[in-house]
This record gives C-alpha cells, structure tokens and sequence, in this order.
C-alpha cells in the first residue's frame, strides 16, 4: 500500500507502514464496542478473574448496581461479540470468557506498544 | 466486596473474586470506545508502526478512503482519548500514539487471558 503520493514532502519522511487490512480493523472495532461500556468492563473483568472460569448468573456481583434487564443487556452484548460464552445448565445460565477473542485485541494494542510479544 | 448474598446455592460455588472500581472501568470504557471504529483501529495501528513514531497528517494513507473532514473527526476522537497527541509543526499537525494509554486497555485485556505480565 502507498501513502498519499501528492502530498507536500517538506515537512518529514513518508511513512514506510501499512494499512492494516479492512476486515480485520472491522473485527477489533466490534470486540472494543463491544467492551465501550463501564458496566461491561467490569463483567468480563469479573468473569475472567472468576475460580473454575465460569460464573453463574445467581452469583453475578450485586455492586454492579443495575437491573436484572440491563445486566442481561449488557451479557447479550458480549455474549454477541463473542467475548463470553453463555451456556445453560438447569434453571441458571454460566458464564464464561472467550480468551482467544480478548487476545486478538490485546495482540493489537501490544503491537501498538512495542512490547507484545516479551517471551 | 460480595456476591449476590441471597442467591440460590445449589447451582456452583459462588465467586471470590471481587469487582473491579467503576471509575477504572469508566476509563477503560472510554478507551475502548475510540477504538470501537474500523477507521480509528486503523489509524492507531499505522500511528504505532510508523517510523520515528510521529506521522504528518499529509502522509496518512489514502487508502483509508475517507475525506478529510471524517479524517479529522475520528483523529479529534482519538486525541480526546488520549490515545493519540497532536502536534502544529509550521503548516502540518503531526500525530503519535500514546503507549501509556494503550498499555492501561492491554493490561485488562492481559488481565482476563491470564498471561499479562510474563516477563
């Protein structure tokens, strides 16, 4: 890929980078969407720090301070963007987090910040 | 901090893990939401490859395929972020990645896939 060839070249050096490609940028945009949100933040966060990696729904912390509804919102959402996992066993309904979708987004800032891969 | 103390027992062990602080999460929400765009995913991946670290905003790529007022709404969404700095130099801004922002949304993600800090 080029960069804009008709620009001025007084002022530094063209970038020699490419473009990451269209599918890929519209894959991590929809996992942060998916995480652009204070509430859900802390559920994957909950959910990924949990024992046994799997939480059930009747144990879903009460401090989150919001509704039954807004909570399952706030899962569907993730759940959509394929950041948890829901799976139903009897009358509750388990979650979990998908950490190979997390690592897609996690690889991307680390190779934002130079440090990705340390070992 | 506790779990759902009158929530049915019989279903799993409850969690001991604890919720992380809302204001944390709001910041890591904001964070995520610059990035919850393909164009914006985009250009932080070319800021962040980009030789020297700094790029000229006549040297962003073409390929982005946008014009250049949607360019300067979502680089304007990014510095609001912190994500990315802006600087006049004579008749150009130049943009940069801000890594110490980036690291906060990657320490999370590393977080919840349970290998954030290997070295």
């Amino acid at each position: 890929m080029t960069t804009l060839a008709t620009a001025s070249t007084d002022c530094c050096a063209a970038g020699s980078t490419t473009l990451m490609p269209a599918d890929r940028a519209a894959c991590l945009a929809e996992i942060f969407k998916a995480l652009a949100d204070p509430t859900r933040v802390r559920l994957v966060g909950y959910l990924a720090a949990a024992q046994g990696g799997t939480v059930c729904a009747c144990h879903l912390p009460d401090e989150l301070g919001i509704s039954q509804p807004t909570l399952s919102h706030h899962l569907k959402k993730l759940v959509g963007a394929g950041i948890i996992t829901r799976e139903q066993r009897g009358r509750w309904a388990h979650y979990a987090v998908v950490p190979e979708v997390l690592d897609l987004a996690r690889d991307f800032l680390g190779a934002t910040t130079g440090d990705a891969r340390c070992c």
